[in-house]
């Protein structure tokens, strides 16, 4: 459906002038009739479904059929299980993460995960992690902050991923093999309001002991493009594919 | 298995002389023997699984076992044109970027980019580009290390653009206004070896007049999901989705 902004002197309630170029778009370039439907769009950052009501030479009336519930949210919600990476990373996880539209974020205790965030640490990050996504959240104008849970052991996860509709991890050596199922089909089958769980491990990836166990309890394994990524860089390759397909590929033009 | 990316002369037919940097890693990191296996990249864009004949203080004889058919590359050739951004972002375009896929990255001078690459820290600047892009070809598995271009004008830019297929520039205003087409749109109408310039804006975007040149010289306005992104997360974006698109959703299980 064809969307327009309407500057805030053209609407009366739940009625709308529309004049000038959009009108001329709606007549001339649309070519649209008594009874169609568009977007308005008002100023104050909602937008509802309009009827036109009648048309003529140089403006358009049209009245709200009904208010959109507008989102910046994903219509999915991912959770990124992130195996601890070294140095700075997982700050970055955090920072593009939250602007690429996550819903949550699980630090993972990994059996190659070379950093340990123990006790006195954990406070102290955990205070800076939630300013992270806080500002990230203002900045790329989201609705909501993303949650960070505590660090989690796999098997920790595992008894959490019952929550989850879609559960995978990014396991290069499996995606290779013949007949597994790829991102972009499970991704496919995915609906509005599902939730994802996707695993990344840290620098040194999976033990086969983890693989196997993650296998064993539903969650796909996949790879993410035929490149190899940094453990950071899968975040937001996951992350970046899944606004893609749900908000631009399927979703951009409504 | 490690990979090196060898200079065109240094190679004789399938016989490799590796010298510099590459020998040193062979002979002192990796502790390699004759025999040992290794990758050595051609600057065609192939690749060959090697075998160690002979090591001496700082070369390395190796010869081609096979020839690799790999398709690690994205089907369509991109070309990141990124605004100067502050600090080290372009460091982190430049490594992620390249990691996901990139041909090759176009430093953008514009009018909102507050920093300036003079001509003495461009020369610094260049080879740590260079050493950056090298490193992440490598570690990513990579047949090709991305180019770097020496920073261009937006009037420059755009008389470099009509060498490519499609060109759009990352516009969150423009990509509210009427009749705009959708990232997904133009990405779903380009076909393999096609190339793409994709332009984004330093951390205040767009000037006005940038926009308007821009577009009129073909370039179509974009926006990469609906939430506001940082400018380095643009790019990163841009290149997840087209890597999802080309090699997972379309390709992925060739």
């Amino acid at each position: 459906m064809q969307r327009y902004f309407i500057p805030q002197t053209d609407w009366e309630g739940n009625e709308v002038n529309i004049k000038g170029d959009d009108a001329h778009h709606i007549i001339r370039v649309m070519r649209s009739q008594v009874g169609d439907q568009i977007i308005c769009n008002h100023q104050d950052g909602n937008a509802a479904v309009c009827k036109i009501t009648s048309l003529n030479q140089d403006s358009v009336h049209a009245t709200v059929i009904e208010w959109k519930k507008e989102t910046v949210e994903l219509p999915i919600a991912v959770t990124i299980a992130q195996g601890l990476p070294k140095g700075d990373k997982f700050d970055l996880v955090l920072q593009k993460g939250t602007e690429l539209g996550a819903n949550a974020f699980i630090p993972l205790k990994m059996d190659r995960s070379i950093v340990v965030w123990d006790g006195k640490k954990i406070e102290k990050k955990m205070a800076r992690f939630k300013k992270i996504v806080k500002e990230a959240s203002e900045q790329s104008h989201r609705n909501k902050i993303p949650e960070i849970a505590l660090p989690l052991t796999v098997t920790e996860l595992i008894n959490e991923s019952v929550n989850y509709d879609v559960k995978m991890f990014a396991y290069e050596e499996e995606a290779k093999v013949v007949g597994h199922q790829s991102f972009a089909d499970i991704v496919s089958q995915m609906v509005a309001n599902q939730s994802v769980l996707v695993c990344i491990g840290p620098e040194g990836g999976f033990s086969e002991q983890e693989a196997r166990v993650l296998r064993e309890n539903g969650f796909y394994s996949v790879r993410l493009g035929p490149r190899i990524l940094r453990t950071e860089t899968a975040s937001l390759y996951a992350l970046a594919s899944l606004s893609y397909h749900f908000e631009e590929l399927n979703g951009g033009n409504e």
